[in-house]
């Protein structure tokens, strides 16, 4: 299509994006690709749109949920059983390089949509499907969430404290996995175009993607009979290198080796732990964590946390803050890496949204994005370009 | 290069990518590159390779981290300060696709490898980098580890029990996120370069990666003030969607609406608490979610999560066990979808990881990988391939 991206420049500047997709998954797989340059058009059922545009908070009736996942998007309401929507979808098929949707596997083949239908009639469309289980297996039509898939797939069980129980991971893990993964494939599919002339399927599950990320705990598992389990903030080998409280709150300190735990003890004043028998290497620390914690917080109670970060931090001992949102919004590397963006919403007013992680050296950065757009608010530029256009 | 790929089929079938990368990010990254088809040449350091060959556990001495990272890769050992080592090094990238690195920013210039100079030589060359911090900011040239992002990156504050520390995702998503956008990045690259015939550098910093997954908390806060803190399995706005327990332990119930809601009171023979003043709406079920949370747990006290399940299932009620990883193996969807895959480690023995959650439709998958190499495994074929050719 000639319609302008709305991120001007960008490793996917002239591809275009029909999104169907709703709520999360989908939806962040698509904001990934529009921060890459591709044009993303949102195709919205009418009246209501995106289930997210009702997800509190609002500003101005706005959701700011919707609106931290949809910037540099298009809209156009389309009821896909009324024929002139239909016509008017399949002219946009007929000219877009990726279709993503996140229903349940089966709905779009009763729109008469499915893979096979449009794949005859669009073969060069690479077509990216994200689902709670996937096509195919017993669980495939049940629906998903978020909370389901990080309980189902393991990730529950290894976050939390060993006394207490299992946390879930605090952001929707669940559903963003699914559409990093979902990203990952459009845009191999779309290299792979280039060879083939021709689309493909991508048939993400949320569940999947939670085994995906599952690091060694299967391979260890299998050979070792020993159940991976929650450990708060501790590593499964290394100590000191957790969480540890002082004065004011917790943060986080990572020695991973001698000389570092040397080094820490000196800033604690208390040298003497580096030579205590229970501590004197990595394996015996790890041995005795809870002793080693029990002396570290000892020392660390007379002080802050921000005394703390800056003693440690002039002798080379890696640590940090266990910093809330405002903290990151205020942190200086967040900034200077443009990881906050302004936006300005003619709804909402001024918002702030995530900036784009996949930074490409000697490609200009946008300095703020399009809001996420209005129900339908596209319409009338997008059926104008399409005006006259068969869709074939 | 004319060597097969590991996977024999995929969506990079013929890319090579050559993999200077250590421990997670990197080798994350280009393990779902190599479950695409990419065919991975891992440059190790000669003597100790993969730092993450030394993380326990181990089978027969292998380590089970590095093997469950590093399938359908080969490895061959190159001191890049040693001359015929560079020339060997300068002849492979005269020939791959990609060089994935994640060193801290300077390190490949110090060998005189940076992307100026790769780049000017081989300018097809598509150059993916994942550091802590990035390539730009006041902490771009300082250490990080997981916990270290996850900290400073804002998920802990958003992790665990409000009347609990902080608690670490338990697995690590700081360096994981990173590989997926290193991964998406790449791809879009190689897209890119079959319209410009160019490669580019990919700057991909953990930190950046944490901020880009935080879902609606930069937007929300920035607007309202409120800062989002730690909910433990609690969904911020629906009631009930939490963890409960039950007489064996917690398992998860997502009744989001009110319809739901009053099967699940039927099920737990307390169709009163439908009717409860307290409980009417999922506003109301949001303000008394504690004393919700008692009432559902007096009810299930009485049966086993198993018994539960299978209960509220026959209703129709979104609910699911808290897997532990070896249900997570056992569960017939994981299996199904071939998320576990047997491998035949000549050293480690018969092994499982995890499969490649990125699924084509029409496009069989492999029911088994080839193993984590053993370090410079694969150096006599690879030298056998390039000899005679230049590097330019």
């Amino acid at each position: 299509m000639s319609m302008a991206p709305q991120v001007t420049d960008g490793l996917l500047k002239g591809i275009t994006i029909l999104d169907l997709s709703r709520v999360l998954a989908g939806p962040f797989a698509t904001m990934i690709l529009a921060n890459l340059g591709a044009r993303v058009i949102k195709v919205e059922i009418p009246g209501t749109g995106d289930d997210s545009r009702a997800f509190g908070p609002f500003s101005n009736g706005k959701s700011l949920y919707y609106s931290a996942i949809n910037c540099n998007k298009e809209s156009i309401a389309l009821n896909l059983k009324n024929a002139g929507d239909l016509a008017i979808f399949h002219k946009l098929a007929a000219k877009a390089d990726v279709l993503v949707e996140n229903y349940r596997p089966g709905t779009m083949e009763k729109l008469g949509l499915g893979w096979d239908v449009l794949h005859a009639r669009y073969p060069r469309l690479v077509y990216g499907a994200a689902s709670g289980f996937g096509d195919s297996g017993p669980f495939s039509q049940r629906a998903a969430y978020d909370i389901v898939v990080q309980g189902m797939g393991g990730i529950m069980s290894l976050t939390g404290y060993p006394d207490s129980p299992p946390a879930r991971v605090g952001v929707s893990i669940g559903d963003m996995a699914a559409g990093l993964y979902l990203a990952i494939g459009i845009n191999a599919a779309l290299y792979r175009r280039t060879i083939t002339g021709k689309g493909c399927k991508i048939d993400i599950a949320m569940l999947d993607c939670q085994v995906a990320i599952l690091e060694d705990a299967i391979t260890s598992y299998a050979k070792t009979g020993v159940i991976p389990g929650r450990l708060g903030t501790r590593h499964p080998t290394v100590a000191p290198f957790q969480a540890y409280k002082a004065k004011d709150g917790h943060f986080i300190i990572a020695a991973g080796n001698d000389h570092l735990f040397g080094l820490l003890t000196e800033v604690l004043g208390r040298p003497d732990l580096a030579t205590d028998p229970r501590f004197k290497t990595n394996d015996l620390r790890h041995d005795n964590v809870d002793a080693l914690q029990t002396e570290i917080e000892k020392a660390l109670a007379s002080r802050t946390v921000s005394d703390w970060i800056d003693a440690l931090d002039a002798k080379g001992v890696p640590c940090s803050r266990i910093n809330d949102i405002p903290h990151v919004m205020a942190d200086p590397q967040v900034a200077a890496r443009h990881m906050v963006v302004s936006v300005n919403d003619p709804v909402a007013g001024q918002i702030k949204v995530a900036g784009n992680p996949i930074k490409i050296v000697g490609m200009a950065e946008p300095t703020t994005f399009r809001p996420a757009p209005g129900l339908d608010a596209d319409r009338s530029s997008i059926l104008a370009e399409i005006a006259g256009e068969s869709d074939e």
